[in-house]
């Protein structure tokens, strides 16, 4: 069974690949599973057909028969545990690496979120410039931490999973920022996560919705 | 075996049950499973041996022979698919119960932790009073969305699950807010939450450590 994906129809990215459904798209790539994207607008997001599937009225969604998801995290957890490629075997590095996943979501994206809300719907506040150096501050403690943990590993514990998907997929809102590179290994990591086929082709896909959105 | 987290040996909450060691405590006592608690003083919570285990340097850890964990989204993720109590038997439901775990800790816990930077981190700063509404808006959408879902309805989906125990831990973190009691429907949620049994355990056992605290 083919599952259908949700996606902006007009990504506020313009094709950078850092709406939500990148995860989910990369993660479809990294186990091959081929899937269908159907592309929402900015008002049917709020309206009762997806807002049945996503309460929160965001993308992506996930369809597969019975089933409909909500929840990028979510997404990639459910194609990781069904298909091999995403999860160690062993149960213990099973539970780590969702433990990177929550860490992803939670602890690393939550000051990354603040410095989107810092610069794009507080970027008229008069604080503004005040406030952005404490949020980049907040963000480099964190960045300190994982660079720390990572150290000159490839990725976060062992092989690939799915831990370092969502956590490569959440660094790269910060590309940017400049606060990537002051973390060399950091930025290398992000480069090697870009750097798998699996993710250039998810990038491209979502790439040509941005640009034929902008030529329609 | 009996597993062993870790929590704060002095809670800045003191004893409010909003420290992320209660979602953990509390999933435990749901599913009946004994478990025992290593304190960390703040200092300790930076060193090499915590930091080895936590890599973000934070409470709670969950430690259970060969396996440690870290993010409490993932330690009770870990304890409700290993144990009956918090997880419906149908996989599609299992997997919704999971979704709505990402989306209290990402969706949900990310305004209102941007509240408490407002609140403390950002309490002097001369924007407080003009930034505060602001922030206090984003959480009500997000309410508002989480209130139209839930409707009358006891719990998220079905019976209790994960979902809700994670759901009405962060909903917690807003009760001195007044923002709750702008969605009946919520509040009554939080409310029936702390109602249960289990919860009623761990918020004690928590607060006991508090008590130990202050008097110590």
């Amino acid at each position: 069974m083919i599952p259908t994906i949700t996606a902006f129809e007009r990504s506020p990215d313009g094709g950078r690949g850092l709406a939500r459904d990148m995860h989910v798209r990369w993660a479809l790539e990294e186990v091959g599973q081929p899937y269908d994207v159907r592309l929402v607008s900015f008002d049917a997001m709020k309206q009762p057909a997806h807002v049945a599937i996503s309460p929160f009225g965001n993308i992506p969604t996930y369809e597969e028969g019975d089933l409909a998801l909500f929840e990028s995290g979510a997404i990639v957890l459910h194609i990781a545990v069904r298909h091999p490629g995403l999860m160690p075997e062993d149960a213990n590095a099973q539970a780590r690496a969702i433990a990177w996943m929550f860490a992803a979501f939670s602890t690393m994206e939550q000051p990354i979120l603040d410095r989107t809300t810092a610069v794009i719907l507080e970027r008229d506040a008069p604080w503004r410039d005040q406030r952005l150096p404490l949020v980049d501050d907040r963000i480099r403690k964190r960045l300190a931490e994982l660079s720390r943990h990572l150290g000159d590993r490839d990725w976060l514990e062992g092989a690939f999973s799915a831990g370092d998907l969502v956590m490569v997929g959440v660094l790269r809102r910060l590309q940017r920022s400049g606060l990537l590179t002051e973390f060399p290994n950091l930025a290398a990591y992000v480069a090697r996560g870009e750097a798998r086929p699996a993710f250039k082709r998810a990038f491209e896909a979502q790439l040509a919705v941005a640009i034929a959105a902008s030529s329609g």
